[in-house]
């Protein structure tokens, strides 16, 4: 299959919003025991609960490795999700899957960004990564969307939101961070997304979430509702690490415009817990060196931000804490137009991420266009 | 994915003929070291040779086991082939993949018709067979085509030509075989061509080429090339073992009428050598217990009928024969709108087959179905 030499930009392509109408969602079936406890069964009771959950609202494929296929089929006999093999390193397809972009005639084409596990050999999650690399254009291959891909530049999914209106919300944190594109200056990586994404303006928070393995992906801490309305995560209490985190967000987005001019509104979500794994829960995990350790000290990055936006459906994670009906009640009062499905994530924030994080959605095309291989 | 429990001819749906538009060919990537000799690489190199040919004229997708799966992707680099990673047992996509039908509004449907590598644990090639048995399934879920599964009746596509009008011809050798479907009488058996193919009446031929270890695949030995006209594998040497053979198949084509109540045209196609493996060339297959064995005393049962039929393009093999050109010249004949291409067919004979046999094509269909998952 061909690479596209041209930039989304320039060819007239966007990334849309989430919210806009999707062809379907994918999701990548867990199996690494070094980050899944129990050898991922836990977690893959949590996926297969995520994916008959959007499977509600529209079609779901599950990419799942050769040995775990006879499994998953089992776990996702559901009418509205396929699986299909595809050798993965993990299961984050939000990081791992093509940003999908279209254009004002309704044709989708995908961005398969460089992916070094999110950082590299300088604090990256797990050695090798090359599988995971490879699943944008495998998929890109299976629906017969066209690919550009970005050689020598390194961006995961996650670490960005977008109003499909010319803004981007992103972080420093991450995408200035050294393990990703350190040849690259701030003003050169906005280029970047501008070429790429369409967009007008880069909206820049200092930080993600406190302790996101992930160097504070966005999709953790801070999300769209609709254009110049936001999600953000939130704590009052000045002895929680996230509080000078919340305080320097809402900062930036209560004196910066966006790219049509408008002020931000911004609801506060608050933070669940804080949660922290179990000593039993961190003894399920195979000790690989090389990745990531779990410790029962360590605060996990647990959000109500990182959901996901499908037709007419909102897939939030629940984790059994008081915060969740607050969470819930705010998401219902932000996505009046949604049905609110709150599914247990603590098991997927175990391993490092949450709903948003293990799916990538596929906006929706006009149906000319995908039928023939040979374009 | 759902299963239809509906018929194709309940539903309007035919098997068209293959010279009707395609959207794409299906291959599968050779592996088996006790089919293919050395490790199946001249194999390779001849499906590569086979589905570079192919798309010349329309998009090629070749599914590669998950080992396999980069090698296969360097040596198909092409702009109109895609690989993908299924599991397979051995390469025969012709009767493995699904046989798509087809209804007057170009919809596009599959049949996923159960597979018993050619005879089951009573003269079949090998066990297990699982993986074989799910490609149909998993081509179709790729595709997001609907699918009908005949469970408990076994057939592959490689044992049926139609005319796309109503007529198929077969062979009583393989379809009255005990070890296919035993429990069923021919008429039982015409009547779930009649339903899944949507066809009117059954040309049997007795026999297909003498020492086709499928027992007697008809797409080795008699093809169409329009309606009311075929080709057949003949010879005019009486101590041949396949002149009984040959008779036998022009009796019953010289005095039956098709659906349409047509005569057969039957042109005579040569058959090469006789062909024999060289004690080199089967001293490079492991002699795996329960698998084909290869001899080379054993007759090959090499065929000019064996090509494939692509938009625009013939794709038939050649054996460094002298027939080849006798060949190539009946094929321009009666292709006349068609661009013949002979490619180096004999490393697939080696492994008991030909390009028909490793092909399944995808016939176009209306724009309007293929994009959404969900129906």
């Amino acid at each position: 299959m061909q690479v596209l030499k041209t930039t989304p930009r320039a060819d007239g392509f966007r990334l849309p919003a989430e919210w806009e109408p999707h062809a379907q969602t994918w999701m990548v079936w867990p199996i690494r025991p070094d980050n899944w406890r129990l050898n991922a069964v836990p977690a893959q009771v949590a996926f297969a609960a995520v994916a008959k959950a959007i499977a509600r609202f529209e079609g779901v494929t599950v990419c799942a490795s050769e040995a775990e296929l006879s499994n998953a089929r089992a776990m996702l006999n559901h009418a509205n999700i396929r699986v299909i093999e595809i050798a993965t390193d993990d299961a984050w397809a939000r990081d791992t899957g093509p940003t999908f972009v279209t254009n004002n005639q309704g044709e989708v084409r995908g961005i398969d960004w460089e992916f070094n596990a999110w950082g590299g050999l300088n604090g990256g999650l797990y050695w090798p990564w090359k599988n995971d690399d490879a699943v944008a254009k495998i998929i890109l291959e299976i629906e017969n969307v066209p690919r550009y891909r970005t050689d020598g530049f390194v961006l995961e999914g996650g670490s960005i939101h977008v109003d499909g209106e010319g803004t981007i919300i992103t972080t420093e944190e991450c995408l200035l961070n050294k393990n990703r594109n350190p040849h690259m200056s701030r003003e050169a990586i906005e280029e970047m997304l501008r070429n790429y994404l369409n967009i007008e303006k880069v909206i820049w928070l200092p930080h993600g979430l406190f302790n996101d393995e992930t160097d504070g992906h966005v999709d953790n801490f801070c999300c769209y509702v609709k254009p110049g309305e936001v999600l953000l995560a939130w704590t009052d209490d000045k002895n929680d690490p996230n509080s000078s985190r919340c305080h320097a967000a809402m900062q930036v987005l209560e004196t910066t415009r966006d790219a049509k001019g408008r002020k931000f509104i911004v609801h506060k979500m608050p933070i669940p817990g804080p949660l922290y794994a179990t000593a039993d829960e961190c003894a399920g995990v195979a000790p690989v060196a090389g990745t990531q350790l779990r410790d029962p000290s360590v605060r996990l990055a647990g959000s109500y931000v990182n959901f996901l936006i499908v037709n007419r459906g909102i897939i939030a994670p629940s984790f059994g804490d008081p915060k969740d009906a607050d969470a819930e009640a705010i998401l219902k009062k932000v996505f009046p137009q949604h049905e609110v499905v709150m599914v247990p994530g603590r098991e997927i924030l175990l391993g490092g991420g949450n709903i948003h994080c293990i799916t990538q959605q596929q906006p929706q095309q006009q149906p000319a266009a995908a039928t023939v291989l040979a374009k």
